[in-house]
């Protein structure tokens, strides 16, 4: 079911300063910056590697205020690892295989993510403590029409 | 410098139980499962996607008692993600242009990892709150000489 580590996302304070550093000691460049309202965050993308399913990709995320899920992320536990993200080929499927198992699903359906991704995560209480995401590439499959982000 | 996320450790208290739910839920299946008496972990290797650079992999981390590092993260944190592992080519000469930006290095040299991999860890508090490890394949290049992980 799932294909690749598709990002890793990390909470920051600043974001082009996170870049910079990110830049500058691990030589990794920026695929893609955006500002996702629907989850509070200025978010980057830093190119770590590709294989055949598609890239992996380090997430910086900057929240847009204290009040956004990744502010109050960052006043609980600080800067670091706020969750993983898995690629996967068809994520209305998978959602659906993952939500018969028990694991309670915070996105019932997809929504728009990273680089015109679709995106859904489920409950990290049911994760092992990890709040998991899976991601279906833009190109992999059909995309969530319009109003599924909503 | 980095060439893929090469894996995800997550800590956890019952590796049986959490490598059976990642079997059962995502479909993943074990590559490795070791001890590592020097970081005071059992350990499974579960492959999530491989790529011309190599595998990437969820390690699950079951901590071998309470006065350990990952016992500790565990009593603090409770269980979640514990660190990022990137592949590198060549991890001594990774580790030199790393600690010469001023980033701290928890191993100033590499020693044995997960599958017979040299690795070496970075200084949380220097890396945005994550804790970051170098991983050299075992067939990326030489390999840490006996007494290098001492």
């Amino acid at each position: 079911m799932l294909t690749r580590i598709d990002h890793v996302g990390i909470a920051c304070r600043d974001l082009e300063a996170k870049i910079a550093f990110y830049q500058s000691v691990f030589g990794l460049t920026v695929a893609s910056m955006e500002v996702n309202e629907d989850q509070g965050v200025r978010e980057a993308m830093l190119l770590v590697g590709a294989g055949p399913a598609g890239g992996s990709y380090l997430q910086l995320l900057e929240p847009l205020g204290s009040d956004t899920p990744v502010g109050r992320f960052l006043e609980r536990r600080g800067e670091g690892v706020h969750h993983i993200g898995y690629g996967v080929a068809n994520i209305t499927a998978a959602l659906a295989a993952i939500g018969a198992t028990g694991v309670r699903l915070i996105d019932e359906r997809p929504r728009h993510g990273s680089m015109g991704a679709s995106i859904a995560f489920l409950h990290p209480a049911d994760v092992g403590g990890v709040l998991t995401e899976l991601v279906q590439a833009p190109d992999a499959g059909p995309q969530p029409g319009p109003g599924a982000g909503s």
